[in-house]
């Protein structure tokens, strides 16, 4: 698939933090921002943004900060041709936090929000896109949302000048149809403004349902590493850099971190097709309950969880 | 998805056997048929049909062999609600070895083969079709054939009475939109018979693709508990149940199966997705490469192997 358009966005550390608090090695870090550039990946995320009285340092590592000082330090010496981005939730960041885009190592600031959020969406992306930062606006969830919320959303998006603005699949829940479905819906209703995907793959969906999104038209594509990401993760990186035909992409350094650095992580925290995760992907549930279960000794009494789970939703 | 003709095809033990040549104990054997039937599924096919004196029984277990009497004593006192099916492949059954259908347990045999042998596997399949079978014939690894030869084959088949014809996606090579153009194609080509799809997990598109499949309106199913089968495996049978919209599918049984034999089989020997065979998939080739680098000590040397299977195609 080859369209000069299409840009991949890499998504590891911030989505694969939800997992680990982000409590990543230096190491990790710089090595995958490495392997990005080397794989030709146009976008690495490295973390959120958020104040630092907001959640305590003790716990979180610096990517859920991502504190200007500890990227630059991380990187030292790196050339930086992957475009550095960073991810905001509304109410979790100061608009002092951020910097005019000339002082900072960031190129992109996304903003993730919920359709019922999106006027302070709008307002934050405004307020950063003032700073001189590309922005994009994430609006999560939306396998959840009615139709006509959506469209609201989406009308209230076209007046602004963001350019970028995402559909996400958060639950995992969506299938190819409702992709098309949804693809069509943005791209008609957000003329001038370029669509992203990101997806999760808790029904193994993930990459294939990017892949349709590419079909209709979506130019802005999130994957991470060896899919990690919370939950069942993302849309594989590896897989998506050996898909596209852009020549500019290169498969085989994902591969290599994946070997050095994912292997061995993945062995320390879980990711991936776990049946729990199915099991509330399928049922369009936030993830909590799949990922709850999986830290006690019931982890793996898959029928019962599911009986737990679908009772639950009979109650009216 | 509802649509009331369509089927689905468990290929658990056939499938998965290519793994540990057919090594499974009669308790799981017996556990998965009945799940198999309380999941609602229509068929299970249950091994190879071969003649005894093609494999060694001390290397083969007897899934490879499915003689009559090992299949009823293992299922004795069950109801046989899923029908039951076997494989065969070209030059490695006897006719003899196929009891007329009056006195088997068996209500379907598959026959497999390449694009090249259709000759051969017509014929196979009149001889079965003569002994009141129903039949499939099941065209492997069309990802690697001239179009030309695919429609030649094609045309044969529109010829015979064999009823069902599958598609299958040997090396999990195939994205959503090569399923489109070939599901299409076998439909226009073979008017009055049935579809059926097989696809392996390769590049995590073997549920996304079967959903494709049945969108096109592909009628028969077939997917594997937890994606068992050799390689990467199989569309995932949880994935498919969870999925369609017939009420008699259930997927209970399915996830309390998958909990109590198949994260433990997981544990002995592997399927699913690997970096190796995402590998292979990708480049449309064989998985064996793959396979045989998995028990060597190389066996998560990612980048090596790449560079190795990739070097091998420059030589002309």
């Amino acid at each position: 698939m080859y369209r000069p358009e299409i840009k991949v966005l890499d998504c590891t550390i911030r989505d694969g933090g939800l997992i680990n608090k982000w409590q990543f090695s230096d190491e990790l870090v710089r090595e995958t921002y490495k392997a990005v550039c080397d794989a030709g990946v146009d976008y690495m995320e490295i973390g959120y943004k958020a104040s630092a009285d907001m959640f305590d340092p003790k716990e979180y590592g610096k990517w859920r900060f991502c504190k200007e000082e500890d990227v630059r330090q991380v990187l030292e010496g790196l050339e930086l041709k992957a475009k550095l981005a960073c991810m905001v939730d509304i109410g979790r960041v100061r608009e002092e936090d951020i910097l005019p885009v000339e002082e900072s190592i960031f190129d992109m600031i996304r903003v993730a929000c919920y359709v019922k959020d999106v006027d302070k969406g709008i307002s934050l992306a405004n307020q950063i896109m003032d700073k001189g930062y590309e922005v994009t606006l994430n609006l999560m969830a939306v396998s959840t949302n009615m139709e006509k919320d959506i469209d609201e959303a989406l009308k209230q998006i076209a007046a602004t000048e963001i350019p970028y603005i995402y559909l996400v699949d958060s639950f995992g829940s969506l299938y190819c149809e409702d992709i098309t479905f949804l693809a069509k819906k943005y791209i008609d209703a957000l003329p001038g403004k370029t669509i992203g995907i990101h997806c999760h793959n808790n029904c193994q969906l993930a990459f294939g349902n990017t892949v349709q999104a590419i079909i209709e038209g979506v130019n802005i594509l999130d994957a991470s590493v060896y899919g990690i990401g919370r939950g069942a993760g993302n849309c594989n990186l590896e897989l998506l850099v050996g898909f596209l035909k852009n020549p500019k992409y290169h498969l085989r350094p994902v591969l290599k971190l994946i070997e050095k650095y994912f292997i061995p992580l993945r062995k320390e925290i879980e990711w991936g097709y776990i049946i729990p995760m199915m099991v509330t992907g399928m049922l369009n549930e936030h993830p909590r309950t799949a990922i709850a279960v999986r830290s006690t000794p019931d982890r793996d009494k898959f029928a019962e969880f599911y009986d737990k789970i679908t009772l639950q939703e009979i109650v009216e």
